[in-house]
């Protein structure tokens, strides 16, 4: 029988000691000098440079974090704006990742209706078996405004496949509450996508008593990450907002229930261009960028077991 | 100067003499024999045999309607389920309609915060010129529940480009009621966002008064697309929903404001599949789905015109 997602992921995260998710978000002006060169060098179109450009620099930041993190999770749209040859790039780096043992979280935030989101669904939900899908994501960021029959067959499709999805629910932008926050029928909408997002959940649980339905919160509203903690107790969480857009390691700690478990906590930025940041750009030299997103890598690691969990002493 | 999105749509609904959009849904196993056999006999894996029918398919099918439409509407789900092979596949499907006149509104569905909405705009929307974005789209479907400053990149681009945005406002499906329609402070989440949307649209206004900004509000609900063509009297609206899923052009006839313009219809499965519709197949054979193609199309342009607008007077 396939394994169940929230089984899988709680395991990567077990074994790594750590709840540390990377995301992959490359943008070709930020990325190490020898590949911008290297990637002009090849030839072609400005997507074609750039998609070899984000191809070769993912793949080298999977080979650094591959042994210390569960998981990653490539920012689609960024593959995306460099064409078919964006699309063709995300698909080597995701097989990349999972040949390394990462479990991939593919962040699209999609959603539509009917069938047109089985199409979705079996687009990306590849679970446990990376050929069961096109694109071979492990999970898949996915976006409920359009109702909760939308989300079915998604739902459907991880329950076969192993795979997991996260539901947005409060993101970390600083406009997130417009809608997300308006008062209805006596709660928040957020609340309201939050139930049904633990009803989903709690309708197919992994052995470590979490569901395959996961939401999106961000950590740049930790009062809200507390309560959405609580409202949903079956549901794996998804956290980004931690690091360069401000969020502490105090601030994710109201994530993790008891266990140290039912959560990922994302850094992108903070972690993938760390080459050119303060305080690792003084320490590393350009050629030796890997070992600054290594440095970080571990340095986020670190700082999230300064809210130390159980998880923690179990792996050390 | 670049044309605006809302006076390039406008125009293109006006020479066409209808506001009929045909959503590119293609589907494999309903795609016409021959071409469903050609895909095969071209070998490789499932996505790219599936990518080459659909490719070949829409390609006809952009023959057949460009002389009769304004605009089509590739899902882009259907193609993204064809792995990497899709989406190249959805890329030279996007040049072909565009090289032959149409609007291509791309059905994506898109929407993520910051720089990432930004990048999902730069991706898709190419606007007046098609080489402007990789995609090559004139307009985008999006989804705002992350909040109006998610838009905003969007709309930046959609001015810049004269390219146009769908948000999505009320859906077509059975359960877009669960939160689309939930009281919010005094109002339908809908009616919220429509408020929000109309406030884009209205500060970049086309000549034909129309703006940049459109949304999605489905034919299945006509009560409430009423209640939203008066909400919003400055937004475009995409109008899913007719045909398949059940609108009818009575239903439909709201949708637009007393000049004929202000909304596109869209029929997918409808059209593009009449060759295996009930009132199609047994006037045309198998080898004439074409025929079939554009005596649907047609006839849904005279459904459309049995309510009359000034714009059918027009164009007549």
């Amino acid at each position: 029988m396939t394994q169940h997602y929230a089984d899988r992921l709680a395991g990567a995260i077990t074994v790594k000691g750590t709840p540390a998710l990377v995301g992959l978000d490359p943008r070709f002006d930020s990325l190490p000098e020898p590949i911008r060169l290297r990637a002009i060098d090849g030839g072609g179109s400005e997507c074609e440079i750039r998609a070899r450009g984000f191809e070769e620099f993912c793949l080298r930041i999977i080979d650094v974090v591959s042994p210390l993190v569960p998981a990653v999770k490539p920012q689609v749209a960024f593959f995306e704006e460099c064409g078919p040859a964006g699309m063709s790039a995300l698909w080597r780096v995701i097989r990349a990742a999972r040949e390394r043992g990462l479990i991939v979280i593919a962040d699209a935030k999609r959603g539509d209706i009917g069938s047109t989101a089985e199409g979705y669904a079996r687009a990306w939900l590849a679970g446990a078996d990376i050929d069961a899908a096109p694109w071979g994501a492990d999970a898949l960021t996915v976006n409920a405004y359009m109702g909760v029959d939308t989300l079915e067959p998604f739902i459907t499709q991880a329950n076969a496949r192993g795979a997991g999805i996260y539901v947005l629910a409060r993101t970390s932008n600083p406009g997130s509450a417009h809608f997300q926050s308006r008062m209805t029928e006596g709660e928040s909408l957020y609340s309201a996508v939050a139930r049904a997002v633990q009803q989903c959940a709690s309708e197919s649980l992994g052995e470590c008593g979490y569901g395959a339905v996961g939401a999106v919160v961000g950590a740049t509203y930790p009062a809200e990450l507390a309560e959405l903690r609580a409202a949903m107790p079956s549901v794996p969480l998804l956290v980004p907002g931690y690091g360069s857009q401000g969020g502490t390691s105090a601030d994710v700690a109201a994530a993790f229930r008891a266990d140290g478990q039912g959560a990922v906590i994302n850094s992108s930025r903070g972690i993938i261009f760390a080459h050119s940041r303060a305080g690792y750009k003084e320490r590393f030299a350009p050629e030796h960028w890997e070992q600054a997103v290594e440095a970080a890598t571990l340095d986020m690691i670190a700082d999230l077991r300064t809210h130390a969990t159980p998880l923690d002493k179990e792996a050390d």
